[in-house]
């Protein structure tokens, strides 16, 4: 993402990683555009985005207020999108837009080397959905603690979440890791349970796009599962986020805004990994019901009966 | 599905719900085949199957040990390929492979009556991959339970979990529900989670493909990940199954053998409910990482701080 004499460009990030194709937006609205159809995605990627578009309106002379209002409304969720444009308005220049940039990956820096300190050797991480360098304009969150843990050699292994419905895990952070040589595997969503079951999972690591000034953090749809399921089976979920993805202004999480997008977003396919079944144990069902009737715990006798009559 | 004069005939799952397509089998071989490829899926509905191959392969004079053999390798975690294979052993007639359909139907009405029994007015469920009339050879288990509830006027919502990767859900499940008038949406699989959050769901209803003797209960990925959710939000998850998923012989889900199949399986997409992202409580998270370091609870303290930092 970078700021040229008349657009601000972007690397298409729907059509990664199949193809490498510039988007030019001439205006704040093409930018707004961009944000809102995910051509840029990312929390911290999109509030430098619209200090970029920012920077543009003010060189164009356009109408200032209708293009932060344009910006901020493009999507509900990441606070870092009202940050980028409070930040810009007292100050619409280039040389200011590029400092967010350079702020927001020096950030990125800090809080990776802070995450892989937390790690032990050999950890096997989960993530999920994109907090890479293109989802921050470079070097990423979730994913650059991932590459801080890689260089400072404590990690084995990365479990990557395709991430339904839009597959940023298997299409972006799977490009992002092969790019680093980290060794990963792509797996459906609801695979990442029975992986913590077999012992295959040390921690989960992801980004954010709102943190609540309790600690409530909205992600992608599939966080707060993942967060259960840890919990779970006693590991530890880690978020990584620059401070500008923490909105004090919002108590808890129950305010914070949820975008429901398009029901047909487009799906793609990849490499993954892709075990057909899982083991529900015993004790998590409350009941099996054949045609002999409704049977209970202890299944060993509930079920031997079931199969005798 | 069906037995005829020299084929077993099959409606194509695979290109369902897109092209209504029939699949003709004219050797126990190509209805392994049909199974392993997933014409045909479904615990009861590929027993059924091989009582229909075993059926065909002795009218043909084909060697009765070679035809059991490759059915009985066809596909691991279902236990109903072996039952109806053991089960036709010692009378391989059409009328007896009929007898077996007619009768897996007539357990799955009764234990969808038994499901319906256990739920309350209003009730709004979620089902997880396709466990339907497709899957049995007619009527369904947990879909059968919830065309009982729906027909007992107890059953308000379905939520349909799309079922990566192979989406049963949004493509066999949802068509299921849509002939049978009852109201459904197809979500993320990452996406119950937030619902029960959000105290949508009132139970888990989903069916098996092998049941341990102590109830240990293998069904599609994803599954156990439900289980962990509904626990953690204190909703039953109700396992509706025949008894011939039952397997006695196996002490726990343990020795159960867990398919992995094709990383290349192929998406497809359809009308759905589609969240971006989910809210993750504080409690959930062991630290938040931003750069100025690793911020644990009270979160109230320490992300004021990183903030003013």
């Amino acid at each position: 993402m970078r700021l040229e004499e008349d657009a601000v460009v972007f690397l298409d990030q729907r059509r990664l990683p199949l193809e490498e194709v510039e988007v030019r937006c001439a205006t704040s609205a093409e930018v707004a555009e961009a944000i809102r159809t995910m051509v840029v995605r990312g929390a911290p990627a999109i509030g430098i985005a619209a200090a970029y578009a920012i920077a543009l309106a003010a060189d164009r002379g356009e109408d200032m207020s209708s293009a932060d209002r344009v910006l901020r409304e493009s999507r509900p969720t990441a606070v870092n999108l009202a940050w980028a444009l409070d930040e810009m308005r007292d100050d619409p220049s280039r040389e200011h837009a590029r400092r967010i940039h350079h702020e927001e990956v020096e950030r990125c820096r800090r809080m990776s080397a802070h995450t892989a300190a937390l790690l032990s050797p050999g950890t096997r991480a989960l993530t999920h959905c994109n907090a890479g360098g293109l989802a921050t304009g470079g070097y990423g969150s979730a994913v650059g603690a991932l590459l801080a843990a890689w260089e400072g050699g404590v990690l084995q292994h990365v479990w990557v979440d395709e991430t339904r419905p839009l597959l940023q895990g298997a299409r972006l952070t799977a490009w992002e890791l092969e790019a680093a040589s980290i060794p990963h595997a792509v797996i459906a969503d609801s695979a990442a349970a029975s992986l913590m079951a077999a012992g295959q999972v040390d921690c989960v690591i992801t980004g954010a796009d709102r943190i609540a000034a309790n600690g409530d953090t909205a992600n992608k749809i599939g966080t707060y599962s993942l967060a259960v399921l840890a919990r779970h089976h006693d590991l530890p979920l880690y978020v990584v986020a620059p401070s500008t993805t923490v909105d004090l202004a919002m108590p808890s999480g129950a305010g914070i805004p949820i975008e429901e997008r398009d029901p047909a977003e487009i799906t793609a396919r990849f490499a993954a990994r892709n075990p057909a079944f899982d083991v529900t144990p015993a004790e998590l069902i409350a009941a099996i019901v054949t045609e002999s009737g409704v049977h209970r715990a202890p299944f060993q006798q509930s079920l031997a009966g079931a199969v005798a009559a």
